[in-house]
């Protein structure tokens, strides 16, 4: 009989109860799975006392995430405490240099210093997993590694934080304004009560650094990444580009350049008949792109006690099999450092600008966007009751720089009452 | 540096050219992923001379694969020449035997002889992998036996053959009869000369049986899937469940019931804003449900040779990686016989009539579905100018075999002018 795989857990939040409460539900199918028992051993948590719904009394408890790292009798360490620097990568390096393989859900520590930390795991022979941190329960990290080890991958793309899909569709379902839906969401829990995180799109720009490096075999690369996130984006817009036929998301998008990777986290809009146009609510997915496979689309749970859970078994259990796939797809002393693009693919973009009603503007603006190569797909102005007309435009594939020239062209002219409004239009 | 992978080829079909071609491309990338190179060192195929579009003089060539499955120099064999029997079955078993890994693409082979090769895999040690046998490219076995090991599995289900997705999807889009576009089909290649293993729903349902023993962990079980193709679907039924707000797929359904497992592949209808609903094509799509996680959803290309090949080298790679996951997710010992539920779960169903326009003939009708214990959720006459006056019920859910009552009853009252059409609706 092949030994257990001692395990041992830090953190006790939602996803560290959730993952106890798992091995306790199926303790038999799983050892079934894994080919051998997964036992955890011992856990450690901020506080000894707090009731989380589970019975920790068969473990063994640590005040102190490190030592709990550090312990003889366990062969791996669950990092779900969070955080990216402080006592959750203290521990990781802790367990790493011990010579315990780690599964974390951590996408802040990694986005930060994952490239090291998987060096770290590969010069002691153990594996460093982070399924979870990735779009909650949607196998995806495993879908990248593995399912399409066999492709030269061109494009990761998906919306990747439940909050802001959550907070863009019911804006559009019930007619509300960013602040009130937001409001809502952070009732329903949805939303944290400083949401910057989320709405920002850093969250989200987290899991897009590691799904790039793994795609592209390229260090994390969290800085070179583009993040704009959905704070600005207007019920206006929404309808708008809905009845061109487009849904706006906040996009991440990972892609191979003729110079280098491209990193975007922008709201974009996507047509409304493609899986992510259609994706509604707090559901994550995610879209890969390789030369052989063409595209494969993940939709899920994008977070969760049990999904998240379910994502950090899944590693666990991989790893009680025996499996060793490097966490980023090749050795990280074979990542590439990264060749970041300076420029966004072309792209056609969406632009609304508020124009002055008087004869003439609307040839002149057409006019600038000409001169800066731009051609105009459609063109719709909205029937208005006020000085300005509203003009909509989607214009042709064309570099992001050639129309911010136009853009500042057009707005020397005084013929705009507001500031335009301009967004991607990702090719999907 | 850790020794090559050495690996034969069965069948220089397009999956087996794929394959070559993949390697050749790719052959650095892939030593990079899996950590030691993959070396093709033999290849088998019908004819030595047919033009193949790859070069194969790097190989050495065996006339007969049973000879290429037993070669010394061979550590792992690729399967890809098809047949339930014969050949395949014998070359597959003839490598696991001599200690040699398999990765097939074969689903007919597997559906029929999966739990005993999987056995034989075991008992010799080595792997049985079969990716490339469901949904293609699409990494859903991956996805079931890895990425949802922690989950007890409640049910899987999908659109697993894109002939008969494409077919229904341009019956609708394009206004054709079945055998129109079904004959569209073949002259595109979707479709072979002679259809039925599609269309008849059999090629699907092998997939689903390879699905469905893994999400239960049970043997396969192909003879107890209840087959229906959608040779009989017509444009009416597709746009009058459009009307109500439904799309035909033909879809698998394997589902945990309280009496066994439910293997059904047959035309259902499912709300058309669901994820099953919007897809159009040849695109194959699988939805796993487990406890933990919920729902996650896999879209992608179900055949063709780079998204197949890409599947297969997959399980290669996987295996030249060292990892060591039962053929069905757990060892083939513990493969439970499978419990065949003979009762589907109670669903709501879509049924059409054509009733005969006389007084009183809806209220006998509708009499019938009552004391059968079937209530209607909605009921709708479309207007006609002959005789034959269609209904269309959606029931709420009820039994299978109390519907199959109140029908034969409704046939016995010489109110309907045709044969009842009934489908069921999948809740998704």
């Amino acid at each position: 009989m092949t030994q257990p795989l001692r395990i041992a857990l830090a953190g006790l939040g939602t996803v560290g109860a959730g993952m106890v409460t798992i091995l306790q539900t199926h303790a038999e199918l799983i050892t079934a799975r894994a080919g051998r028992e997964i036992r955890l051993v011992a856990v450690s948590a901020r506080s000894r006392t707090k009731d989380r719904g589970v019975d920790l009394s068969g473990f063994d408890w640590e005040d102190d995430p490190v030592a709990l790292a550090r312990r003889d009798d366990v062969d791996l360490l669950v990092e779900v405490m969070g955080g990216e620097d402080g006592t959750a990568r203290v521990a990781t390096e802790t367990a790493l240099a011990a010579g315990k393989h780690v599964v974390t859900a951590n996408k802040a520590m990694m986005a930060r210093h994952g490239t090291r930390l998987a060096a770290l795991a590969e010069e002691k022979g153990v594996s460093l997993r982070y399924e979870a941190a990735v779009a909650g329960g949607i196998p995806i990290v495993k879908a990248l590694t593995e399912g399409m080890a066999a492709n030269g991958m061109t494009r990761v793309l998906g919306v990747m934080n439940g909050t802001c899909n959550y907070i863009l569709t019911e804006m559009e379902r019930t007619g509300g304004a960013y602040a009130d839906i937001l409001a809502d969401a952070q009732r329903l829990g949805y939303a944290e009560a400083d949401p910057t995180f989320d709405v920002g799109g850093f969250d989200a720009a987290q899991k897009l650094a590691l799904l790039s490096a793994t795609a592209f075999g390229t260090e994390v690369d969290y800085d070179a990444i583009q993040i704009e996130g959905i704070e600005r984006v207007t019920l206006t817009d929404i309808r708008h580009a809905r009845e061109m036929g487009y849904a706006i998301k906040l996009l991440g998008v990972a892609a191979l350049t003729p110079d280098g990777v491209e990193q975007r986290m922008q709201p974009c809009l996507v047509p409304d008949h493609s899986p992510l146009g259609q994706l509604e609510g707090v559901t994550n997915m995610v879209v890969l792109e390789g030369d052989f496979i063409g595209r494969t689309v993940y939709q899920g749970p994008g977070a969760g006690a049990g999904p998240t859970a379910s994502a950090v078994m899944a590693d666990v259990i991989d790893i009680a099999r025996g499996a060793k796939v490097p966490s980023f797809g090749v050795p990280a002393r074979m990542l590439s450092a990264p060749q970041r693009s300076g420029l966004a693919a072309p792209a056609p973009y969406y632009l609304r600008l508020g124009l002055a009603d008087r004869p003439g503007t609307l040839a002149r603006v057409a006019d600038a966007l000409g001169r800066a190569g731009i051609s105009i797909d459609r063109m719709r102005q909205i029937q208005h009751e006020t000085d300005e007309a509203p003009v909509l435009i989607v214009t042709h594939a064309c570099a992001r720089a050639d129309l911010d020239r136009a853009l500042a062209d057009i707005m020397t002219m005084d013929v705009t009452t507001a500031e335009p409004v301009a967004y991607r239009i990702e090719p999907v």
